[in-house]
Order: structure tokens, then sequence, then C-alpha cells
């Protein structure tokens, strides 16, 4: 059986934080999160939050260890503990200082959004009217996340800033957790235009099981074929898993989410286009992921799928490591 | 020669501020300038900008007062003292909370100006590559800007978010200190199509004299001349003062205000279509306006040129008294 364990990276999970939490990841034998430091939060509200971590990394070390590498995920792997890659999904933490960059890379922030849902300094999130496309300052910043080994993450970003991020990264970027629009047309998953500049830049896509993304009733089989539908798009070496669960937030946690300190109501064109599912914020997750370790059947889908051994451990997290490998290593 | 006393709102002035500063500005007889608060400040600096003001009206309460109202203007003027007009030049005090327009309001800001340079969180300013126009927070945030009489401010401002803003404010907007792009082509002064947007909304605009948007050489004559044709299209209701002027500022001052904390260099695209003189930051105030007090030639250079009374008034400060009543009128 020992044989069996694949190693696994989510490209994006989100939670309330427990000891119940990290004993369901460890059921779901994840060795490496991509986790949420900030939506809509600035620099002070973010080292507060990379403060927690040192907290609960103390507290939870029987489960859970900070992972800044692939080695370091590797070691996770071993040592059956979750590894906590600290992301952004906003550079609102940045906020209008490129020397954030280097501070935040300095913290273990391995990952970081070019922006939520809207509009920010560097470019425009995929909900907004227009897309303003990579802004000057966004130029300097990505050049910095380069230069700092930091993955940029394109999951929430509108596609004009997108293309203008693949152009100006030196190294590949990732989208963490979307689906092809194929799949589902929802606002924010991403076109074929989209898939294709990824991989050709060599980056890596995490597809997810996040109802609104995928299918409220969606099962793993259905998943796998999303998957393999999108290996045979981008090829072997671009997809990776990206479930965007979370767990144990209220609806006025989820609320903040969507409107941030921005907009007093749910911003109403996070309503169009199927982003909410009608019972939002309740989220109606597919049975069999209701937990996060609900996700560990889906190595042995990808199997009976017909993927090789070889296959499913790139899908499962080879990918992500062989692209936390290639940022960092361009980092000087 | 009492008599010859005309009321004189400057759209736009920013100094540092030392009882030289304000003595000067005795000469020069204003009764009120919007002040600049915040260029690429956040909430926190620049609450720290307004109590350093409170400072200053204890300081110098001979010669300054605060004025929020036009009543409190035409006492400034009666009393012989500088009303100091609470302005931003960028909406980055507000940073991503609604609520903030608010509490900016209460506190007697009464200018905002959109954007500065560069994109922000409601739209953009006039030097990006691309225009976003105003984004969904940016149409929010100018509806909580006419609710609280907060005059909306688009001098350094991108044409499609200065239309956009125009057609979303039920209030008339200010362009505080800019020229029509006839008068120099500069990428920071205003399109026909801008000013008559402007002039149809109720507005007002500010005409100037800082060099790069002027004429580093141009006279009072000229000034007076670039005037004349301004109200020619745009109405004798509609336009103003908005001199720019600034004073008493170290090179790296000025530089922040180019590349704030989000560039290390002065950003490339800021010597495209003359921004800088050659010799920026250093800047070559015509020699008769090299002081603000200069400028007290105006109104007379104004009569030469053919203006009666009641223009030169409507020119010097009464259009602005106007904005400000009809904006404040509006709030609830």
């Amino acid at each position: 059986m020992a044989d069996d364990r694949v190693l696994i990276v989510d490209g994006a999970q989100h939670h309330k934080w427990t000891r119940e939490t990290f004993e369901d990841l460890r059921e779901g034998d994840f060795s490496a999160l991509n986790i949420t430091l900030a939506i809509w939060e600035n620099a002070t509200e973010t080292l507060s939050e990379i403060g927690m971590w040192y907290r609960r990394f103390d507290e939870f070390s029987d489960l859970i260890m900070p992972v800044y590498t692939s080695e370091d995920i590797r070691a996770a792997f071993e040592a059956k503990k979750t590894g906590i890659l600290f992301g952004f999904q906003n550079t609102s933490p940045i906020e209008d200082n490129i020397e954030f960059v280097a501070v935040f890379a300095k913290l273990g922030v391995r990952v970081m959004q070019l922006t939520y849902n809207t509009q920010n300094l560097i470019g425009c999130g995929c909900y907004e009217p227009n897309d303003s496309g990579l802004t000057y300052f966004g130029r300097d910043v990505i050049s910095e996340m380069n230069r700092h080994g930091v993955i940029i993450d394109l999951s929430h970003t509108g596609e004009r800033t997108s293309m203008d991020a693949i152009e100006a990264s030196t190294q590949p970027v990732a989208i963490t957790h979307a689906n092809p629009l194929w799949w589902k047309d929802v606002q924010r998953n991403k076109s074929e235009d989209m898939m294709r500049a990824l991989a050709e830049n060599g980056g890596v896509m995490g597809l997810g099981t996040y109802p609104n993304l995928f299918a409220p009733d969606g099962t793993v089989e259905q998943f796998c074929d999303m998957v393999a539908r999108t290996v045979d798009f981008m090829g072997i070496d671009h997809v990776g898993l990206g479930s965007d669960h979370n767990t144990g937030f209220l609806p006025d946690e989820k609320r903040y989410w969507a409107r941030g300190r921005w907009s007093r109501e749910v911003p109403k064109f996070m309503s169009a286009k199927g982003f909410h599912s009608p019972k939002w914020p309740a989220i109606d997750w597919p049975e069999w992921c209701e937990k996060p370790s609900g996700l560990r059947v889906i190595p042995n889908g990808l199997r009976e799928h017909g993927f090789n051994n070889e296959e499913v451990t790139k899908i499962m997290g080879g990918n992500y490591l062989r692209l936390i490998d290639q940022v960092s290593s361009a980092a000087n």
C-alpha cells in the first residue's frame, strides 16, 4: 500500500484552520497546499496572518510544516505532514511598494496572484467591465517576482492582463485554480487562447472541483475526464490539481471574498455568468469531495481513466514541483 | 484700491509650508487654495498630514484659516487670510474602503482627484498604456463623493476614465489644474472632447502656469490669451485658475511625485510627450510668477485683455465658489 502513495500538491485551499482541518488534510495525504494569506488584505494585515502561521506551525507541528522548496515538499511527503506553501490571491499586500515583493519573498511567500476579481494597481481581475492589461507598475512587479523566485498566479486575473503577464514574465506562470471555459462557461474559467499561452510558456494549470467552476454534482469520473481532455489540449506537463477547496467559513466571511471593503453589497457582476450558485454563499460540494480528504480518490480515478503512474505523478504534484524548481532556480 | 480686490481661488498649489510661504500667499491675496494632502499616501499617512494642518492652523492663524464652504472662503477674503481647502491628488487615501469617502469628507476633504498619473483601484491615470475606464469600485466611490459633497477632480486622470466619471457623477466635476491640449501638446493637458464634456456637465477647468503645461517663458499676456480662448470654447462659467504652483521641494521629493514607491527610476513614460523639461526636477517658472504672489497680476491682465469685472470675478474664483455650492448642496 505504501507504494501506492503519490505526492499530492493542491494549487489552492483556503480553510478556517483548526486541528480537525489539519487532521482531515492528513487523511487526504496532501504534501503541499498553496494557502491564501491575503485576498484584500494590505501589508500589515498580511504580516499579521503570517504571524498566525508561525503559531500554527508550532501548535500543529505533528500535522503540518512550512514548505518553501520542492525539497521541503518531498520532505513533507516522507514525514507524512501537510506542507504549507504561502500564497497570495491578490497583490494587495504589495500595496504601491515595489520593494514589498522582496520583503514578502523573504518571508517565504512563493505564489502571488496578480489580481483578485477586480482592478488593482498591477492589472485587472476577471470581473471588471474593461481589462486594463498590465500597468507599468505591474511590469516592474513581475520582474521583481521573477528575480525573487515567486510564482505568478493568474487564476482570477482578466484575460488581457494575463496575456500581458505571460509575455512580460521571463519564467513560466501558473493558474493554480480554474477550469477550462469549455468545461463550464463561467467568467472565472479559462479560454483556449489562455491555456495555450500558459502551456507554451511552460506553466501549469490546476483544475478544481469548486462546484461553480466544475459541477455541483460532478463525479470523480467527470473530474478525471476534464483532466484528460485538458491534458490532451495542454500536454501532460502542464496540468495539475487546484481544488479551490474551502471549509469552515461563515457566510459573512465568504461575502468578504466577493466584496472586500469596497462594496456594501455583493457586487452584481459576481452573479453574472454563473459565478454564484443560487444558494451562495452556501456551497454545494459534490459528496465525494465534501471534505478535502475526499480528493484522495483522484489518483486512482486517473489510473482507471488510463493514465500511467508517471502521468498520475505529474498531474498530482510533479508538474508543480518542476514549476517551483524552475522559478526558484531563476531567482538571484 | 480696496475696490480692486478680487476674490482669488487657486485650484492647485503644493508647497513646503513655512511662514515665508504663507506670507507670500498673502502678497498674492489668495482667498482659497486647493492644497494637496496626498499624492501616493495611504489612509494613515493622510491622517497624519491632516494632523499637521491642525498644527499649522494654530501656528499661522494670522495668515491662514481652514475653509470648507463658499461662506468660509468669502470670510477668508474679508479677513485677508489664505483659506486652505483640503484636497487629494489621488484616491490612495481611500485605499479599498468605500466608507473612507465619508470619513475623509467628515474630516473636511472637499476635493478628491480620482487618480494621479497611474492606474489605481478606481480608474486610470493619464500616463498608463491603456485606460481601464472607471471600475466598479470607482462607480461606487463617485456616488459616495456625490453623496458627501466632495468635488471630483480629473486633472491627472486618463481621458476614458474621465469621460466615464463625468457620466457617472450626478454633480459637475472639476479639472483643477490642466491646460487645453491645443495650447500645449502634452499628455497631461486636455482634449476638446474632454473640455466640452466638462462644460456641458457644469464643471470648471482651472488653467495653470506650470511651465510644462504652459510655457517656460510664457508671459502673463499669453496666459490671459489662453484663458480667453478657453472661455470662448467652454463659456465664461467654466474657466478658473489652477496654477499648479509648487515651491520649496527638494529634487528627491519631486521625484517621489513621479515614481511614488512603485518604481525605482523616474518612470520612462513621464518623459514622453513633454512631461519633463530637460532640467526636471528643476522647474523653470516664468519670471513674473516665480513666486505664487506673482500670479496677482492676472486679474489686471484679464481686464487689459478685455474681460469686464464680472467676468474677471468668475474666472478668478467665482466659478469655483458656484461649483462648491452646487456640489455641497447636493450632499445629504
